[in-house]
């Protein structure tokens, strides 16, 4: 049970340069701050209290070149680009725009790089807060775009003292359904709200969260814990490179008989699709004993041609991969065994 | 400049039932509503009120078979499936898991579904206030997940008498930097701020945000304008997804010489990187005047194997089309030609 929150802005601050204190910052800038206040802080002066420059050309190509090459470290692997926009996770895992690279709020001879470790400036900040007797929670927020929606929304890149979730796993309604909704990521709440009140050039790069109860004051996860792996991110790569990645699958189709099936069962409605996707018209469905014999099909296709010259086997070789890549789109692997009739696939289900 | 916002919980408003007057149960909740203030009322309590219910059985497959019907009957697209998550684009553009459809806080019986048109919700709410009196911003909100991002957070469906975006474009920084950062989703910033005095089963499903600017107070635009569409989106399908219509592309490669290449420029370094990339060894890249007489090619490639048996040529027309892929992922348009000698692929910049 809240009773309500108050999100309040911190003026006064002023411009922050490396070596900064920003817990004495703060403490001057806010000395309301009580025990329990959640702050949101703007990654920007984390960043700029700990040195997280690079230095640039003012402008000109020298300018573009070196920004590039500040991407090219920040990032791990590229996501999606599309014209000037090129979307990266970086090396700390989060997904953004330009590796949250920014040119904004600094001097024109620098860029601003994300912090190191958001979570350990949250946990830092967090200490040196306690040091002077204040038992806060901490936040390092920074603006993102999202996929399907437009605009852009503040989120926590680093927490200390603060719980990442509100789990409500094994909670039960008034009308007793279990709740299928479980993890509220309330550390980027508490980071848009704590936008709201904040402004990109309003000097306001703190607010605080009043009334926010914190269930976990130990410094447990961090907002680590809201970065999904790309393994089991289901937007791991954008569209257009995913689809790329498709037509590359399809150069690479395995060749047979060197890769052994995995002999698990077709669905005949997906083989019925590739062969209409295609339109093979020379395709003999096998019996499945004879497909079974010597790989691990569970199913098998004949392929013919009734143009019997180097071009119309050359179209067969073309059509029968363009059959294969067709399956692979439906989850069925292949395997191609040209001989002196044909073309025959060994099929199994994935 | 703001001075701080409050958040505040509004208690007691009890089950909605459809034909509930929301604006009279907020009202008698909330009699502490100012001018000025946005609430974020839950979209389920709208639903409700609107009688947005599917009637299901309580159990058993045939609840399977009911909810599965909703959830078709609200699908625009299926953007990405993984195991019994289904990601769909709804009819009114937002992309959700099961389509918003959800059993909870509702009786065994029934379904709640997304309003139809949470703006025209939100208008109509903002509209009864005002004949009571009251100048609020409505935003109806629902709680969604996010790619790379564990943990989910609310967002707004609907508003109506608030401004959706911030914009920031056309500001400069005190450093004389044009800002990058263009438009803030507040609208989403203000869900998200709601639900962290909300809750799942606290019968808390309105906040009221207090003290936050609403420049806009005329009903503009509402939260359609936060949808992107599918087009521009770079995230538009799952990464399976896409990958399997990449093979789906790669099966359908337009034959030539039915199609007409663009005509634009090849990068040699991309014809290499498809060359390396299929392992193919016996082609021979044709001179550009050869190349072009015919069709709308600036570059083309001879493709010519040593196994002048069926089973040679079939081998050849797989490995050009292995090619073609190949070519497709880097983005060159291909037409092939099979000849007696062997394969000649056409070649064009996209």
């Amino acid at each position: 049970m809240i009773d309500g929150l108050e999100i309040l802005p911190v003026r006064g601050i002023g411009d922050v340069v490396a070596g900064d204190d920003l817990a004495e910052l703060i403490t001057t800038a806010a000395p309301w701050l009580a025990d329990g206040d959640v702050l949101v802080v703007t990654s920007k002066i984390v960043s700029k209290a700990e040195g997280r420059l690079v230095e640039v050309p003012a402008d000109g190509p020298e300018r573009d070149a070196a920004r590039a090459a500040a991407l090219e470290s920040e990032t791990a692997r590229v996501v999606a680009r599309r014209g000037p926009t090129t979307i990266v996770q970086t090396h700390h895992g989060f997904v953004m725009a330009a590796a949250g690279i920014d040119a904004s709020n600094v001097d024109k001879t620098h860029l601003v790089l994300l912090p190191a470790d958001p979570d350990a400036s949250a946990r830092h900040l967090r200490d040196a807060l306690r040091e002077r007797g204040l038992d806060v929670g901490v936040i390092v927020s920074d603006t993102m775009g999202r996929a399907w929606r437009n605009g852009l929304t503040d989120v926590a890149l680093g927490a200390a003292g603060i719980e990442p979730f509100r789990d409500h796993r094994g909670e039960t309604d008034p009308y007793g359904n279990q709740l299928e909704i479980t993890q509220m990521a309330v550390i980027d709440e508490l980071a848009a709200a704590g936008e709201l009140v904040k402004g990109k050039i309003d000097a306001v790069p703190v607010a605080v969260v009043r009334g926010y109860p914190r269930t976990g004051i130990r410094d447990a996860e961090g907002a680590r814990v809201l970065l999904r792996e790309a393994a089991t991110d289901m937007f791991s790569l954008g569209t257009t490179e995913a689809r790329a990645a498709g037509l590359r699958d399809a150069a690479q189709l395995p060749d047979g008989p060197k890769a052994a099936l995995p002999g698990n069962p077709v669905d005949p409605a997906a083989v019925e699709r590739a062969l209409t996707a295609v339109d093979f018209a020379h395709a003999t469905v096998l019996q499945p004993a004879e497909a079974i014999a010597g790989s691990g099909a569970t199913a098998a296709l004949h392929l013919s041609t009734r143009d019997a010259s180097p071009a119309g086997w050359m179209r067969l070789g073309a059509d029968a991969h363009r059959l294969r890549a067709a399956l692979a789109a439906e989850g069925v692997i292949t395997l191609s065994l040209p001989h002196e009739d044909g073309i025959r696939l060994d099929l199994s289900g994935a």
